[in-house]
């Protein structure tokens, strides 16, 4: 099996832990999204939509982070990621799901740079642009936390899901651009059982062969500390 | 079950065609996003993100398209909207998922308006926007299209999948907003053939009871004059 991967993206960033809960062992190939390695030929061979992350397995190519969960879910059924009941199911879906199509696209890197080349958005601009999409979805992600049983100590259950798959990057993301994450207190507790993990702690971006220090980057265990 | 749903949603388009598609009759309750409906409490108690679509059925309440179109398949399982090997589920998932994620939520209305009035962007660089993220999405869609099996009517196979159920509605918003639809040939000749059928005609914003006349609509077929 081969990972398409780079430390920076988010979205590879939650493959990353499920391969890590799943005990898969794939080959790490690195595109340097900064170096606009995904620009290249050979890339938009592999994917036209020229994005991160992609899986390799036999002959099967997957592009789109949840897509590829749902494809190890099929294939490599034990842990499963997802509930065993059809409601619970539907919940950790839509929940990812706010995540990965109502947070995650308006913050890329391909959008800041278009807000600023393009449009000539200010820095200002652009942090409030950030911070409107960043505030605006963990604000729903609490609410829908707190609507369900306080008692689980991931997002649904005892034993993590796709939600905090998706979660745990969008939040790491969150505080390296210097969100106030105290007003979440549910999404932060579940942040901090799920870090504690090692499945979790090893797909830190920190925590991978490719990582050069960001600017704003929040520090997080290293393998060594563990 | 009770479907929220507004005509002008391209996220709750989708949901429409899955259910004409499994024949699945829905209580149609209008959540009126212009008149900002979904921003009243009784809409965020229902889905704490503040957008449509949600399903309810029985106890289960789902927001987001695509995990209600999972739900769907699980629940009222014919006629599938997925295909039935792994490879095909990947693929179509993945070509939904690139139009849900990469697309659609950096052209909704929130997005226009935040730009037009916090950024300060004109209307020029606004349709500039517009065009960039269409145009390298639909490049995207076509790459991946030509490069399966070009005999197959829908995106997938003989039957529609939930890549046609996100492909009609995108390419709906793009002919509405003037985009030159002769570039993606492939995805053309796809909408043209979803369009014949009345699952996808009678989900059309205009064959919808809440229609308005919206500037830059294209006209589609009637239920009249079908």
């Amino acid at each position: 099996m081969k990972f398409y991967d780079f430390y920076m993206s988010n979205a590879a960033y939650r493959v990353r832990i499920a391969l890590n809960l799943k005990g898969i062992e794939a080959e790490q190939i690195i595109v340097d999204l900064v170096a606009d390695e995904h620009q290249a030929d050979w890339f938009e061979a592999l994917n036209p939509q020229r994005m991160l992350p992609i899986l390799e397995d036999s002959d099967i190519t997957i592009a789109q982070s949840l897509p590829i969960i749902e494809y190890l879910e099929e294939a490599y059924p034990a842990p499963t990621l997802l509930p065993s009941d059809t409601a619970g199911r539907a919940w950790t879906r839509s929940f990812a799901q706010s995540i990965v199509s109502d947070m995650h696209p308006l913050m890329g890197r391909r959008v800041r740079r278009y807000l600023a080349n393009q449009i000539g958005a200010s820095a200002e601009d652009i942090d409030g642009w950030y911070n409107n999409w960043i505030s605006t979805g963990l604000r729903g992600l609490e609410g829908m936390l707190k609507a369900r049983d306080d008692s689980a100590p991931f997002c649904h259950g005892e034993t993590p899901t796709v939600a905090d798959l998706c979660l745990v990057p969008q939040a790491y993301n969150a505080q390296r651009f210097g969100c106030d994450m105290s007003l979440y207190p549910t999404v932060m507790s579940i942040v901090t059982t799920c870090n504690a993990l090692p499945a979790f702690a090893d797909a830190l971006p920190e925590n991978q062969p490719d990582w050069k220090p960001m600017e704003g980057v929040i520090p997080g265990p290293t393998k060594a500390s563990r």
